[in-house]
């Protein structure tokens, strides 16, 4: 059945049931209204600040319909999102959704991607209180912003990198992209299962949120999500402090499934971990001495964090395993952007 | 010069610099961190809750480029969230941006827009801070998220009107209607300068936020924001209310110049009130005792309130001046719709 048949009405009556069901308690704070009335109400407990983030998602630029099934869109248009609040060290509080819909598209797929999105805001505590649904004139667009608290004055900033901090980053670097370049080669989860992870890495990203704000907590300094890759999201942090950076390629943090399958498409996996993209783990900068308490911290969360190089006073280097340094150059592909905040 | 000649950073910079032009303070809280992290850091004053609240606009849909110029359009999607925001008792705190434009698209164009944001911006003390600007595959879309903060338990919502409350309205109903139609009839401002606030009703409108927020401090006790027109309205904060509501058409107040286009145009001002929609005007009740109150608090702001009937038990009805009662209809238009919120 096609949106045009169940009418606009029936539809939004159904998909505010799909994202109704089954209440989400948001992590960071508590819903006083949901969907259903001119604005939702959040009670923000006492000495917490809000952050608020948005992004857009176009059809035929940011994902393809024959690609990307509707759940994994629904999941991965909030999961990037919550990624960005957790940037922050801030806890999801709630999100709101707009999708501008074509009226020939069936309603089982848009059902579908209200479930994804309701997937991911129950896995991450951020429940979805309001939004607009309306038609589109073209393909599908989705925009979707999160909210999430945190104690104030406590923001991780991109700006908060320091001369001889250790740079790190949570989990390991490329398997979205390596997800991605199988697709490219005809390859699915059903034809090679043992990829599955990849697979998932680019579908269904899962951000360590937790791992985030354990973090924020002990004093990591500066904090972004990687989003367009190492190579590009190091700048952003690297320009916003007023410093450099040195990574060692040797220590990129990179799966064995994701090497496997670089050996097997004849490309080297440290590509994918510098310019691949959509990693959604957090690169983050702490003092060299507050390195140990990390991992006991992290280790219940199961997320590793991993050194993988420093900060400079300046430039932006790039240390082979024979000692050789290159500048990090710019990335190849640029996005078309983003209001200066992913 | 069109975006894909000036490139996309060069223009989210430029975008941003617009956004971020002489500062704009918002009126619920303190920005802490704005455009250019992963996400915005908003302060709420103690003893506040946060609403938020998001609508999408798409060309060929909700505007059109030949009838909209790039600031109207700006101004009034900002202004229609801040309405929405204002409806619950809230003072606006910040606003999120998300616009997915074609490559072909004018630089000008694009930062006429984003002057229109910016200046409705200010006017309300709602600045934008963060979003996505992408590449659109079709055409223009835009979606706004806006926030805003009120005193803890205080929101007005459209469940609480009461049986033999005073059913009234902020301003006047049916002038933006009107300027749609003179526009629909080839008028301009330039060709018709003395309908000129007909036109602005329609292209830049002005919610009386200041007014809503007075309302909410002295009890009103059912409020939302007239988008749809107020025989669609009105069903919906009726049906919220578990009651019913007779309005008196004489008591419509309808602006000299909309009788006059009215009148010129041969057609009942009364349908562009009921049925108009784009008010952006207030629908409140108030027990009876309450409202000679209002007026010594909204005469200040340059607002009126009209009583246009009262709040029943069951049943929505139109009474004519001979007595007469016809059952208000639903509405003619249909929107595609709206997560169950606008």
């Amino acid at each position: 059945m096609r949106i045009s048949d169940l009418g606009e009405f029936n539809l939004i009556e159904r998909l505010a049931a799909i994202l109704a069901g089954g209440e989400v308690q948001p992590a960071g704070g508590a819903v006083g209204l949901g969907i259903g009335d001119d604005a939702a109400v959040l009670a923000v407990p006492e000495g917490r600040e809000v952050v608020a983030t948005a992004d857009a998602l176009v059809e035929e630029v940011h994902f393809r319909r024959d690609w990307t099934g509707p759940g994994d869109l629904g999941w991965k248009a909030l999961a990037v999102n919550v990624s960005d609040v957790g940037a922050m060290g801030a806890a999801p509080l709630a999100a709101l959704i707009c999708a501008a819909l074509p009226p020939e598209l069936e309603v089982e797929w848009v059902e579908a991607l209200y479930q994804g999105l309701r997937e991911c805001a129950a896995a991450y505590g951020c429940p979805v209180v309001g939004g607009d649904t309306v038609r589109s004139a073209g393909g599908i667009m989705l925009s979707v912003t999160a909210l999430g608290s945190l104690p104030a004055g406590r923001a991780v900033i991109r700006a908060g990198a320091r001369t001889a901090d250790l740079l790190c980053v949570t989990g390991t670097l490329g398997d979205s992209a390596a997800g991605l370049a199988l697709l490219h080669a005809g390859e699915t989860p059903q034809s090679r299962p043992e990829y599955a992870p990849l697979f998932a890495a680019h579908r269904r990203p899962r951000p360590p949120v937790a791992a985030a704000l354990a973090l924020a907590g002990t004093g990591v300094r500066g904090m972004l999500d990687l989003s367009d890759g190492l190579a590009s999201d190091l700048q952003r942090l690297a320009a916003a402090s007023g410093t450099g950076a040195r990574v060692e390629e040797e220590r990129l943090p990179i799966s064995f499934l994701a090497r496997r399958a670089a050996d097997e498409l004849g490309v080297m996996p440290e590509e994918w971990a510098l310019r691949g993209g959509e990693d959604y783990e957090y690169l983050f900068t702490v003092p060299p001495e507050r390195f140990p308490s990390l991992p006991p911290l992290l280790g219940p969360l199961g997320v590793t964090a991993t050194i993988i190089g420093e900060v400079r006073r300046e430039g932006l280097v790039l240390a082979q395993a024979d000692g050789t340094e290159t500048t990090l150059p710019p990335p190849g592909f640029a996005h078309f952007g983003n209001t200066g905040r992913r």
